[in-house]
């Protein structure tokens, strides 16, 4: 199952440095999942030639504006391409009013169903289950009520060794009982076709956390655990340590201590600082406590395993 | 005096083809107003070099997202450039709740005053009257309530026959009166510095109209009447005037018959729907209608005289 999420924003607050507000595009099989959405999101989405068409969850992560000020005009594009798909939207209490109010004053009747969903700033939540994957949501310690988002696959199927397939006629409902993860027994209760001569075991789930704006929490650390990619925010570097507690962000090396608490594979660095036009410091920063660190770029896509 | 608008966007309700939303910046002496604000206007601000930190009034026509989403990233980016400086909006009722809830739900305390001036959709208005120019409004139709807007200068002062002035040492105060259209008469009553002889007659002041949104309606022609440069909007061309009808747009060819029939300069169109991508039929119509028509493009600046 492909797994894998293309960055659209890696900027703070302002768009600067041809860097964008924030925002990432999730696919986990044939879903699509949008990770905040900044202003500028729709356009960054036709320049990289992505069908937004196929986005059926929004994720917000919070209200401060360079997070979700590209809502309003993604949904009326959506309204603009006749979309009839319902469309479902994860967010903090008010984003509701903020998109209703700017509805009735368009005098817009979307054509197509908006389910919206708000987010628990104070306690992990199981918020969306698919047959393939799960997301949760995890408070995020910032200047106002904001979550983080960890997308897991589900536990998968066991595969068949082919080996063992080709040597004898096995009946389809053993299969399905293999590969749901069960022994197949016979009438009298023996066992006929035994998990563990005739199936691998099922890989470890992969997971993406994804932790848009606070300050260092160590907190964090369990909703994270263990990630095959974790995304960071990364707004300062150590010369701004002090700025980075005062407005509730991190530095590089803050996320790369995170990364290594809570034992990811790989993470992913971004919502630099405009006063950053090189980013190498930050990265190397982030290094320096996590080797395996990364910066966003946008456009491009990272596999998630 | 500077009397010029650079376009910021020149398409219609979806950002595509590396067009954007409609904004356009006109500058009137050292003034700034900001003509609309699609998504993604401090974007196209900064990617032209413009410094947007000297806009203080900022005109909405309506609430099509495509008018109005940047309006808030825009004021965000004035909050933390720490502007302290008066900013005035001037726009349809309904903007002012679309921004409160906005700033609300954010938390954000403005470092700056905002006022906000509701437009009257129903009636030509005087709405802004500074020492060198005015700005009036005056109804659109459209399928929200709409407002289009005139700029105009105010009468300019008469110049002086500089030949004349090196003949004799005129006193300040004739120079003053001469200026501000009066012949300088002394004591007795008797004209000492008449006008026709020591001025040149004033310039004929000059007007940018900005028609953003709107069916075909020469009902607008006496507000735009002379105007030196006209924007109308031109969605389609003449293959598509049945759409323009249904969803109270014009056509190029429609542009080109108002700007005729208000004897302007000159006509700029815009806010092209996205099925042209090559906009030379659009110019083509509105040409055979009105010759002097310019297609709006992007980061071009138009000096209005």
């Amino acid at each position: 199952m492909e797994f894998e999420v293309t960055v659209l924003g890696c900027n703070s607050a302002i768009p600067a440095h041809g860097r964008n507000q924030t925002s990432q595009l999730l696919k986990i099989g044939n879903s699509y999942l949008l990770l905040d959405c900044g202003e500028g999101t729709q356009i960054q989405l036709r320049k990289f030639k992505l069908r937004f068409s196929k986005i059926d969850f929004i994720l917000i992560s919070h209200l401060h504006g360079d997070h979700y000020l590209g809502l309003m005009g993604l949904i009326s594009s959506f309204q603009l391409h006749k979309r009839t798909r319902l469309l479902t939207i994860f967010g903090p209490v008010g984003l509701d009013e903020i998109l209703t109010v700017q509805l009735k004053h368009s005098n817009t009747k979307l054509n197509f169903p908006l389910r919206f969903v708000v987010t628990d700033p104070e306690t992990p939540k199981l918020i969306l289950e698919e047959s393939n994957f799960k997301v949760f949501s995890f408070p995020l310690k910032h200047r106002i009520p904001c979550t983080g988002f960890r997308v897991e696959e589900k536990i998968r199927f066991r595969s068949l060794v082919k080996e063992k397939l080709q040597e004898k006629k096995i009946p389809v409902e053993a299969i399905n009982c293999l590969r749901n993860g069960k022994d197949y027994t016979g009438e009298n209760g023996n066992v006929v076709y035994s998990l563990r001569e005739y199936t691998h075991p099922p890989k470890t789930p992969r997971a993406y956390s994804y932790c848009s704006d606070t300050c260092f929490d160590p907190e964090i650390v369990p909703y994270i655990k263990h990630s095959n990619l974790l995304y960071h925010e990364a707004t300062f570097g150590n010369d701004y340590e002090d700025r980075a507690r005062e407005t509730f962000h991190s530095t590089a090396a803050q996320a790369g201590k995170i990364a290594k608490s809570a034992s990811v594979g790989r993470l992913l660095i971004g919502h630099y600082s405009t006063r950053y036009l090189d980013l190498s410091s930050l990265l190397q920063e982030a290094k320096e406590e996590f080797p395996k660190t990364y910066l966003s770029e946008e456009g491009i896509t990272y596999s998630i395993d």
